[in-house]
């Protein structure tokens, strides 16, 4: 997208409101613009002054030379609407807006906002509410955030798209304080217009930009963040988001199991995986793990060699990556070898962590063991520890690092012991990332482990004509009927109009039986005594008059009948429901049955469209999964046929898209290998 | 302990080995002491010099003027031993051993050190193998750490105890950087002698200290700790304890389930809680959660409000808080109509987090904002957030924040949002903790919440007579018998010789029954076929023909004959076990039964003695506790039965101490409220 390129290195650039007071928030947009060489056109626009900041200034934007490519407002909102139709009209490409007061402040500010985006007609507009962006690639500073004041700033190869001003010169200045460096920041604030979508489908085609850091409050169209995503994962790039809104996802919708299994902030963890986004647990992963992945380094495997010359700090870090999953197996014989052949005094070299003591400050001799800790075929990824006696000497440790990482393609980061933020900022600058905490250390390496590939490739549905289908909830029987059209296999079954006719049926089915109230008023039988288990066919009778007369007290429902059902028994009961987030989209949800469904809240949630390989992944995440595949000395259960289930119903949900509003099947029993699944209930609601 | 103090607070320090050269590590201690004003008289031994550091210097201990009461041992391994003894004979109380080589290095240390010990007869040891100890209440280093060399040190009322040198040194430099004060630092060391606990214990008695920080690895004498947390607690001191070994935790025993759901880790973790211990989570918790513990103040409610003048760190605090279960409820109508009357632009007023804006940056609003959330109803605790605009003025926000501090007894915390170490130090000095991690913020709040009473008074076990129980595995019959004489409600059950026996008892009872395989030599007789459940009495003659031949040749067990059980339906199925940690001792696990059990670890563990308030906390901190209070319209399970029995049981644990090595009931079914529990299976093994 072109804007884009002329918003984050724009030739010309207009700031209006700028002023000449350096004190001022609208005195340092063209000061630091200037300070840090832009070699664009710089214009001015105050009507009160003929010069700013000794340039030319203009009184409108029609006096301009030239049409500029970017204009940076810094007017209160009062005055905004107004220089936006005029910088339009001077036929401005975008413009920065900086002002808040619009759609974050209640209902007068949205009423402005959508003021603001009928003036600006084509102009592109980044903001309101924002702190506006730094391409430090190239050392444009379009912003007047504070932040730009008295730091050096690295450059680098990780982007940064923030929803938040305050978010993105926190980053800023913490990045500056360990060395770590940016290529480009944006603030995209209210996103009126341009969107953290735009930017991250532009940063796929940046050259300077590998791994993308996003703070995300929302994400407002989701299917353009899904197809910028995927193009940056086409291009090799890796994303990190910090996405807050984790402590108020609560339940969506009460009808279904399914709804209130998932909240909103799992569908963002289903949305972030499927992207092959990393979530960023912490607020400092957001900055720990790009600087991992801006080595461009992978890990081939788990294993991790941890050098030290402390013992208590590589205690601690080893016991951190431990718990991530990691393995730290001691040097393979050959490698120990090696090791022992340098003589080193009191080094413990037989086990991991590995600890060289004093050879860690000899720089010839910690040379030499990094080189063969590089060269082993033991590991996939080096973790340097440093330790007190670095501080003074920064080099001792950082020297023999640095050579090591240019002798092999493996990882590696380091562990800063002590408080020592020159050696952080050393270590980082150079292309080491070093972590003061031993969490980081996991959770950096963790990111580098390979991504698995993903394809995306939707089922494509079969054609289905959904004009038969009424609107709202199904009774049991519809509801399964429709899930068969669609291929899920359900309990062999019939409906029955009396008691009379259910004792016929039962008769017919042989063995006891399950009867269920059928009625499309009553979406949870259970409740109101709409269902008997086991109920063998010389019994049926009685057993339906009685619940048509307890379920019609309690609840005053019209009744359509009954359903008579096989008993199912021996199969793992499991739920598996689709529903729709308002904002993410429509979504499957796969999870254990019964009881546990709500207390352990076993589930896997996976955005449409759903492939294969997707849906054996949602099974294989679940815990539950252990009694599918031989439990206890329990025969393994029929995983194929659960995976075909999951797609038929997927495809159902696809197909029906636009009228699905809600569909669960709870319980769906897998039955061993070989002999299926079976859906036992069905609820289906149509819009 | 009275040596406990003259190691922390020595009158008169003998250094041996101490050398001229600054440089070395020899060198240092004395400067160390020198350079911070020790009082007492310092003697260097040091048999080729006359002078050390400008004092008089020793050829032996026997030459020393007095029993010095404190020797610090500068000397390599091979020369320790020699110096303890003369060091022992010449009468000096406590002597700390810097020197490595020790229990920590292969066998040949572990005959060093035991050696060692026996050369200090009645002398106190304090490592060897540690860094020392450094009190800065009263200003004497003990240390040869580099971490004096270069930091100025702030005082305050943490300690911090470390099996780790180089942990100390780390956190010592951190805290410096950080601007948190410590009373005393003292690590211990491979602790051939001397302890945490020793130090824990006398640490409760000093005036100095309210916040113990403990770095662990592990824990050698588990009574003395108990009852040095024990006294800690009853002086009303916290304690923070960073315990590593956490990815090493495995199964302990392959022969009840009990053994392989309890990881060493979850038995630590255990104790901690039974201490009113605070484990860390992080590393950095183990600073963090102090830092706020030093004010002591605590929460009356769980109710924050967080402060800001920039919105996108105060979401970021607010959403983990939140996932902390921390509450932000907006200001209630008073406080927010004194708010509105400040007449702050632009200020959001009814929302929390409470953005100020630029009112944040004026000293006397901010004032009054503050006064009115300390006095407000609304909330427990405040958190002020600080953003760059505070970079180059710290004292714009860190003036009101003390004096709001000091108008308030709640908790105030502070979360910086920018890099500046600056503000952290300042504010940290001042007595507000201040956090660069939003998630430290959390769980320095909840640190702060009230402490549960402990009452820890053991319920007193029936003296049993244990002569007449045999050694090695019960059969279920008598290990059902066992629990019965110690209280624990069992299936009604009669054992039959043969299955035409059995018969006659099912007639006997009536309905249908359970059929279980009689045999010590059979832990898991379900697997074996040995398990029949819901026959009818009729069925049960052959049942038991048939599984008798089926286990026979399975196993080729000795059979005892049959158990024949009533069927017990409509319970909630728990496990309830006994086992004995190697290093942590005995202790009783409950947990959520069946299939459960092992898929999703829901288990509550404590260790040995329990009362009746910590048997309610373990069923109650059950996911599945949920099916005992009336789950899905169901009755509630009958939980003071429940209670009772898990009492029942650890005090049969404790009757038969020496000789339990493990006991299970697998299941036990907890049945409606005032129908009890039964157990319906046992297993025991006596030692």
């Amino acid at each position: 997208m072109s804007v884009i390129n002329d918003i984050l290195n724009p030739k010309s650039v207009a700031v209006v409101g700028a002023s000449n007071d350096p004190a001022k928030l609208t005195g340092r947009p063209i000061a630091y613009l200037q300070r840090h060489g832009f070699s664009g056109r710089i214009y001015p626009i105050n009507p009160k002054s003929d010069m700013v900041a000794g340039l030319k200034a203009y009184a409108h934007p029609r006096d301009l030379p030239e049409a500029p490519d970017l204009a940076l407002i810094l007017l209160g909102a009062n005055r905004v609407i107004e220089a936006v139709r005029q910088l339009a009209e001077a036929g401005t490409k975008a413009a920065v807006i900086l002002a808040s007061g619009f759609g974050e402040a209640g209902e007068e500010g949205r009423v402005r906002q959508a003021e603001l985006r009928a003036a600006a007609g084509g102009m592109r507009i980044l903001g309101p509410n924002t702190i506006g962006l730094v391409n430090l690639t190239d050392r444009i500073m379009l912003t007047a955030s504070g932040a730009m004041e008295s730091e050096e700033f690295t450059d680098g190869p990780i982007a940064l798209l923030s929803q938040s001003g305050g978010i993105m010169g926190s980053l800023l200045s913490r990045a500056a304080g360990r060395g770590i460096g940016f290529s480009k920041l944006v603030a995209t604030g209210n996103e009126c217009d341009l969107e953290v979508s735009d930017f991250l489908e532009a940063l796929a085609d940046d050259p300077a930009t590998t791994v993308i850091a996003m703070y995300l409050e929302t994400i407002r169209n989701v299917s353009a963040f899904r197809k910028a995503a995927e193009k940056v994962r086409v291009a090799g790039k890796r994303i990190v988001a910090y996405k807050v809104g984790r402590s108020e996802s609560g339940a969506q919708s009460a009808v279904s199991h399914t709804g209130a299994l998932a909240g909103a902030d799992e569908v963002y963890d289903a949305l972030f995986a499927q992207l092959g986004i990393i979530r960023a647990q912490t607020f400092a992963d957001l900055l720990d793990i790009p600087a991992a992945l801006a080595a461009g380094r992978s890990m081939t495997g788990k294993r991790v060699a941890i050098v030290t010359s402390t013992g208590g700090a590589a205690t601690v870090v080893a016991d951190n990556l431990g718990l991530s999953g990691l393995e730290m197996p001691a040097p393979d014989a050959e490698t120990a070898a090696k090791l022992l052949a340098l003589d080193l005094q009191e080094a413990v070299l037989d086990r991991n962590p590995i600890d060289v003591t004093l050879a860690g400050l000899r720089p010839d001799l910690f040379r030499s063991i990094l080189k063969i800790l590089a060269e082993s075929p033991s590991y996939d990824a080096i973790v340097v520890v440093v330790g007190s006696s670095s501080i003074g000497q920064p080099e001792l440790v950082a020297g023999p690092v640095l050579e090591a990482m240019a002798l092999t393609g493996k990882p590696l980061i380091s562990y800063v012991s002590p408080e020592a933020p020159g050696i952080v900022r050393h270590l980082n600058r150079n292309g080491i990332a070093a972590y003061q905490a031993p969490e980081s250390c996991a959770s950096a390496l963790l990111a580098l482990l390979p991504v698995k590939a993903k394809v995306p490739v939707a089922v494509q549905p079969p054609v289905q004509d959904a004009q038969d289908l009424p609107t709202g909830a199904l009774n049991e029987a519809d509801a399964k009927m429709l899930f068969q059209r669609f291929g899920v296999p359900v309990t062999r079954e019939a409906t029955a109009a009396s008691p009379a006719d259910a004792a016929k049926v039962a008769a017919d089915f042989g063995g006891p039986v399950v009867i269920k109230i059928l009625s499309n008023e009553i979406l949870h039988k259970t409740e109101v005594g709409g269902v008997a288990v086991g109920v063998m066919p010389e019994d049926v009778e009685t057993a339906c008059s009685q619940m048509l007369e307890r379920v019609r007290s309690r609840t005053g429902a019209r009744i359509d009948g009954f359903l008579i059902q096989e008993l199912i028994s021996g199969g793992v009961e499991m739920i598996l429901g689709y529903n729709r987030d308002p904002q993410l989209g429509a979504y499957v949800l796969l999870g254990a049955g019964g009881v546990t469904t709500e207390l352990y809240q076993d589930v896997a949630l996976r955005l449409l469209p759903l492939d294969r390989t997707t849906a054996r992944e949602m099974i294989d995440s679940l815990k539950c999964s252990a009694l599918l595949t031989g439990f206890r000395g329990k025969p393994a259960g029929d995983i194929e046929a659960l995976t075909d289930t999951v797609l038929a119903f997927a495809s159902m949900a696809g197909a029906l898209d636009g009228r699905l509003a809600e569909a669960e099947i709870n319980p769906v029993f897998v039955l061993p290998a070989g002999q299926g699944v079976r859906a036992a209930d069905g609820l289906v609601v149509l819009s």
